[in-house]
């Protein structure tokens, strides 16, 4: 297996939760796309999600598994992409800890991405210090596969630009251009919103729409999708912007010029909640029920599945134990 | 090889320069007691060394062999204690990360260890993540190979105390006493000055005189040494207190009395610097002759002792693999 001027792309998940449709819509579907024209590591992050989640661990750890039944059945294939379990690659940890070295702290504390995070999660003046340093993590895993493209989100480019800074600071103490710079790869598909029209689709914000999610359970939540709250008769003229069913179909109806007409009538009055709600169901239901039912189908054979990750995360090591050994060479570090 | 109910110690040196005097004195020479009545792990802290040696990695890495045969020389026997080095466990760079979750940025900047090393070292803002987190690499060097008793200077308890707190904050999150907690040993030895009269001994500080030390430089050594500058006339009284040779005879003669004899007499007056400062030299002479010998002899057979390093580095690894695998067991990180 040879990949020679193909890209190396690292991308992956905190396993937190299932997957839902906003990362399908996010990164799943552009990933087992990207599977058949790069070389594609993904990353079931446990080790990172403990960072923030002490006292937590068996919810992440038992949700490895569940992210990867996700990824196995939206139709990432083992064979063309490698899915590894962070924790089980040590090399990763050893990396760290030599790039620890060539940041400070006041650096880490000057990343928008942590300043924001440590915001969000009201971490103040107790920020675990693996949190704080996540981000040389991050770096750790980027680099550890020679990865070249790194599929974020806008808010996430200051980690790209750390994980720069600190290969070009380590090329340049080592005197060596051991490690790769990466670029990061922007999406251009617009973020969907949860379905109370909130911007962001999050399991524990309860406005998701899981990967695995019943027949019922996709049309309750289509039932319950923010629309208009102007539009009280189906004669009222309707608004689109905002409409989170609209934002569904954009992102799920391949049929561009049925959903352009029906946003049109929509607009104009004449076309009922309902009746579009109807027809987002449907596109939902046929887009997610192979996807359950692949899920299921794995979820049965346990066993195929730890053994797809044991042989993803070997291969995994082999790449990260090489660059680790260049590392620990250009430092002096090969003894034996 | 069984070590029910005997102490477990870790010790050991960050490995920027040959060992000295002061490193005999201090912990070489209870080190090579202490081999017969406790179980005892030699750490060559070079990743730890690292941590504010950017750019020096080279002194770092060459300057391990170089304390391993200080070691050897001074009587460790390998088959008794495990002499290892540090970057070759990955197993520690593991714990590390664990154990990172659970102390706060805060918390690591108010170890007074910590603060005092940053004045010293002038990082002010500046200082690298990885030294900030250095304790916390400590605390899995110590926890990993389960060590009871760490022999420390009183300005190291805090690092004690922070490895006791991380025991008890992880044992308390995963409801297991997998950790053990360790005690200080604190040494009940003065420290030796440095030639100079400065309070510590140290290579940097050019006032060392190393375990490899030939002839001519132990007598150039003594004959430097400061004593009482106001003892300018043989028959003048002198003072022992401050004096360098009396606190190095304090060190390393064996006859107490005869030590208490010359002070009288040096305090009364009618003994020379000169006639002591003979007597420390034969004595560090014959101190130092079979060390050096047997070091000389050790260099010469570097391969052996790269195979006593890996031997004890593999022995190491085991224990230390031993602790990690019940860590992440605790964690739930056991997938295959």
């Amino acid at each position: 297996m040879t990949y020679a001027n193909r890209p190396t792309i690292l991308t992956g998940d905190r396993t937190t939760g299932p997957l839902h449709l906003g990362h399908y819509v996010g990164s799943l579907r552009a990933r087992v796309q990207l599977q058949h024209e790069a070389q594609q590591f993904l990353l079931l992050a446990d080790t990172q999600a403990l960072t923030d989640n002490v006292g937590r661990h068996r919810k992440v750890t038992e949700n490895v598994i569940e992210v990867a039944l996700d990824y196995l059945a939206v139709g990432i294939d083992p064979e063309k992409s490698t899915i590894l379990i962070q924790s089980q690659v040590p090399e990763l940890a050893e990396l760290s800890q030599y790039l620890l070295n060539l940041v400070t702290v006041a650096r880490l504390e000057r990343n928008p991405t942590i300043k924001e995070e440590i915001r969000l999660r009201g971490f103040e003046r107790d920020i675990p210090a693996g949190f704080l340093t996540y981000p040389v993590s991050q770096a750790a895993d980027i680099t550890a596969f020679r990865a070249t493209h790194v599929p974020v989100g806008d808010d996430q480019l200051p980690m790209i630009e750390q994980t720069n800074e600190l290969v070009r600071r380590f090329n340049h103490t080592v005197e060596q251009p051991v490690l790769v710079e990466c670029q990061a790869v922007l999406s251009n598909v617009t973020r969907l919103p949860g379905i109370d029209g909130k911007a962001k689709m999050s399991k524990s914000l309860g406005n998701a729409i899981t990967l695995s999610a019943s027949p019922d359970e996709i049309t309750k939540a289509v039932n319950d999708m923010y629309t208009d709250p102007c539009h009280l008769r189906v004669s009222d003229p309707g608004q689109v912007e905002g409409n989170v069913v609209f934002a569904f179909l954009d992102a799920f109806e391949p049929d561009v010029d049925k959903v352009s007409e029906l946003k049109s009538h929509y607009r104009r009055g004449g076309l009922g909640d309902s009746v579009v709600k109807r027809m987002l169901d449907e596109r939902l239901q046929s887009l997610i029920e192979p996807i359950r039912a692949r899920r299921r189908e794995l979820a049965d054979d346990r066993g195929e599945v730890v053994s797809i990750l044991r042989r993803g995360t070997m291969r995994a090591r082999e790449a990260a134990a090489l660059t680790l050994s260049q590392v620990k060479g250009a430092l002096g570090l090969s003894y034996f």
